[in-house]
């Protein structure tokens, strides 16, 4: 089997994702803030590109129970129930609710992605669960990394070198240059992942604007032992008996 | 001043180039070549697309000494007078000549810059001659790594990493976190870059199909101390008091 990393959001045009294992890696904060919100109860995440996109959403759901999360430049939007920072989804919050997400990075590589076979989100909070479920489908791999505001990002990077480093713990995988660069920039930071996040350029903006705390829940590893996925443009979690 | 390496050619649309610097780097084995053959007294380079644009522009040149060089998958094109190996471009075959070079990645990535204040030739063989010309213009610097078939390459990013720590002996950058993870995967190869050649796919391949003795030439590190330029569609060398 193949591994392979995405490095930049440009190359979701021209990246063959058919029948392909494809991890959405969005560790500052989308695909965090996702397990975080399944982890807790929630029903469903809806992926949008827009805030305009996630209230037309709402209002074609016939189900009272939804909320709108989103940000942009790391900031609740406007209107908005919740933003992107995952000590905001809460048992309490989000339990049995629907909701429609739109965030500057992650959402967009959620959308970016088409005719891959399976579609699981991944960050630090799930690595093993993840690297189960990759193992379970037995496909080729590609780990997409979000980046930031249509740039590479040096966390989810890292974040997709630890999952490669887990994988062939396990299995044999054919990796490319960009998976193998990965594990490198991982073993880097292996003994303390938590600096690679505070050393990235996104790190030190949301620090600046006021999240420095979601650098520490992000940072850990394995707080959840679930794999969502995508299928028909929402993300759902079931049990995947992994 | 700011220092960012592009990671891949899809981020070729994505990048606002204008009045930066930009270093074209493909260690294996276009811009390496390009420097040999100017190292050997070639007059200019005049990068194409495809092997037919190279005959069409060696025919509206009204000079006999032009050459027609390039691969296609590693091979010499049928009916050119050079492939792609530094080895091939001697003194006795350049000194004097125009060189139509097509290459799978150097020649895209030449092709794709567009607005560029400086567009520089680099590669292990001129690090620090282009460093010294990249201080001399003092302005904002992007080093591109040409990839490999529409894929990221190791090697070339080990390149820029070297560019990025030596440009950071002397001056301060503001460096991005692509330039951050260059400069670490460099580090892990410093001691021994010959090996991240033998490492990345592309290293492996030209092995593969007998070109084993490259690596060892693109490996050199400062064989030459010139730096070649873009400017009006041709690469050029003149002193740059460097």
């Amino acid at each position: 089997m193949n591994i392979d990393v995405l490095l930049h959001p440009a190359e979701f045009k021209v990246r063959d994702f058919e029948g392909k294992v494809v991890v959405i890696i969005d560790v500052l904060r989308a695909t965090t803030t996702i397990l975080t919100a399944f982890a807790n109860g929630c029903k469903r995440v809806i992926p949008v590109l827009t805030p305009e996109e996630a209230m037309e959403v709402k209002y074609t759901i016939i189900d009272a129970c939804t909320l709108l999360g989103g940000e942009r430049r790391g900031i609740k939007i406007n209107g908005f129930d919740l933003g992107n920072s995952p000590s905001e989804y809460t048992r309490e919050v989000v339990q049995g609710q629907n909701i429609v997400l739109t965030t500057t990075n992650g959402t967009k590589a959620l959308r970016g992605v088409r005719g891959a076979g399976s579609i699981f989100i991944g960050a630090l909070s799930n690595i093993s669960a993840l690297c189960r479920a990759c193992h379970k489908v037995g496909e080729d791999i590609i780990l997409v990394t979000s980046g930031r505001a249509g740039s590479f990002s040096l966390e989810d990077l890292v974040c997709a070198g630890m999952i490669v480093s887990k994988l062939r713990e396990t299995s044999t995988y054919k990796e490319t240059d960009a998976a193998f660069a990965a594990q490198l920039l991982f073993s880097h930071f292996k003994r303390d992942i938590k600096t690679a996040l505070y050393t990235s350029e996104h790190g030190r903006y949301l620090c600046e604007i006021g999240f420095e705390s979601d650098l520490e829940i992000c940072a850990q590893v394995d707080t959840y032992d679930i794999v969502p996925f995508l299928a028909n443009e929402n993300i759902n979690y079931s049990e995947l008996n992994i």
